[in-house]
């Protein structure tokens, strides 16, 4: 019999001593400086697990889908932890017998979390479940405002104004062969070890009156690929860079110079899809085995 | 002829020197001190005129439909203000004799004002229009979150939670009796000579999904209206009041202690109506005759 941090004995109680609680988590990227956690920053992951770890009196430590960097935005983020079974039965104090409604955490988190960033769901799941390896896929989106005005006011926090005049056309056939399995490393910020091969499963524009928005999906993405997509389309839709360019980004070496990074504040982490639960553990074991070098990932 | 504060002369062309122009408006009121000028505090009215006067080289003064508190949004406030056709001229500087576009002033405000206010459009409008005085009726919008995890981070700085349980068909009931020609002085904060006679036209919840917005529209409001109208009605949803109590409101002598006004970041002015070009003087004459004590009415 182990013990949590407390001192308390753990009840190893359907299938061991912890249980694994998927949280389906929204944040306000502005004014965070990422996810991941950083010493003397405020990150959500340092936020969220400070918080989770008072509330459930044991020190705990998160799992991600997608880490996303300072100043973007997440609607759709999810992470794991696993939790002490008898920690978890502190959120349900009434009746110690019966198994803690996971739900009662949503509401404890509404009240000590600051505004920025909410828990909108906390569900028990099996083992199997990784919200790293687990995932099948990241869907973002990337926001502008092509007003004459900028950016509605309310919106501005989440959506970047782009006044000159942009060819949405050219951008989207730009994108359009983009998509497909090839190595991105023209988009990428370097990580040692890491590939940056990845599969981009959509690229697509959607305008709505003065809202033009980027709908970016891939099984995964290396660092600041999102905004070095939509860097390069921009360039594109200005006039600035053709389709000849596009094309030898694919067949760069290494990461371009020649691209500049759409600003954070428009791009937001809004699903991470998952397989069924009984493919969970199969698709955990594929996706270490191919992009498996420690750190080398950020979702 | 007269001249303006850069000692130009001001040509008397299309019906004298001055051309008025309707400002179509919209704000993010976190970080404003309210609508009207103060001295030593940020203002919307204080930061529009100040770049306006700035990009057409003379001092100028806007009237508006609504003035909103501090903390107060808006979507879609009008205002109007008077210029001297040769500063209009500025903003089109490369054909002298061609009478301006004043939709070039929207992509120049751009530029300047800070990305809590824009200015969505400019038209020129007849002498006849007043954005105050011609205005139909004012619409706003409360919005709350009752999602058990409290409000989208996205939208957290617009969006009220409230996650204590509401009865909304009691609130509706409720704010259906408030419809109509009544004394609204129980919900108004007090001016000196001010009416509080109002029309409330319409007083509905919508609910979406986890989203309940009130669509609150007058003829006018009086100051603190809005937020005291929604303030007494949570106290209705929560149970902590009943209809008699706001029955008993619309025939009070005086403003209510007992209405805890709502939070100003609820709450946003939408939209404001106005009658067709040729009824605007008619609309202007009969409200300043009903309404028009200086100083007593803000919207």
């Amino acid at each position: 019999m182990s013990s949590d941090s407390l001192g308390e004995p753990v009840t190893p109680s359907g299938g061991g001593g912890l249980a694994r609680l998927r949280l389906d988590v929204a944040y306000d990227g502005t004014a965070f400086a990422g996810w991941a956690r950083q010493r003397d920053q405020r990150t959500v992951c340092g936020v969220l697990e400070e918080r989770l770890s008072a509330i459930l009196g044991t020190p705990l430590e998160l799992t991600v889908a997608g880490r996303t960097d300072a100043g973007v935005h997440a609607e759709g983020q999810v992470a794991h932890v696993d939790v002490p079974r008898t920690a978890l039965a502190r959120i349900d104090p009434r009746d110690p017998d019966r198994a803690p409604d996971p739900a009662l955490l949503v509401r404890r988190l509404a009240r000590f979390l600051p505004t920025d960033v909410r828990v909108l769901r906390v569900t028990l799941v099996s083992e199997d479940f990784d919200a790293r390896f687990s995932a099948l896929r990241r869907h973002y989106e990337y926001r502008l405002s092509t007003a004459p005005y900028g950016t509605p006011p309310l919106r501005a926090g989440f959506v970047v104004p782009w006044t000159r005049t942009l060819d949405v056309a050219a951008m989207q056939e730009a994108s359009s062969t983009l998509v497909g399995l090839h190595d991105f490393v023209a988009f990428c910020k370097r990580r040692d070890g890491a590939t940056t091969v990845r599969e981009l499963q959509r690229f697509d524009w959607v305008r709505d009156g003065d809202d033009l928005t980027a709908h970016v999906s891939a099984d995964a993405f290396c660092w600041s690929m999102v905004r070095s997509l939509v860097g390069a389309m921009l360039a594109v839709g200005e006039g600035r860079r053709d389709l000849t360019w596009v094309r030898g980004l694919l067949g760069a070496g290494a990461r371009s110079s020649s691209i500049t990074v759409a600003p954070a504040h428009g791009l937001s982490l809004v699903r991470v899809d998952y397989p069924v639960d009984a493919e969970l553990a199969d698709r955990s074991r594929t996706t270490r085995a191919t992009r498996s070098l420690p750190g080398a990932c950020c979702g």
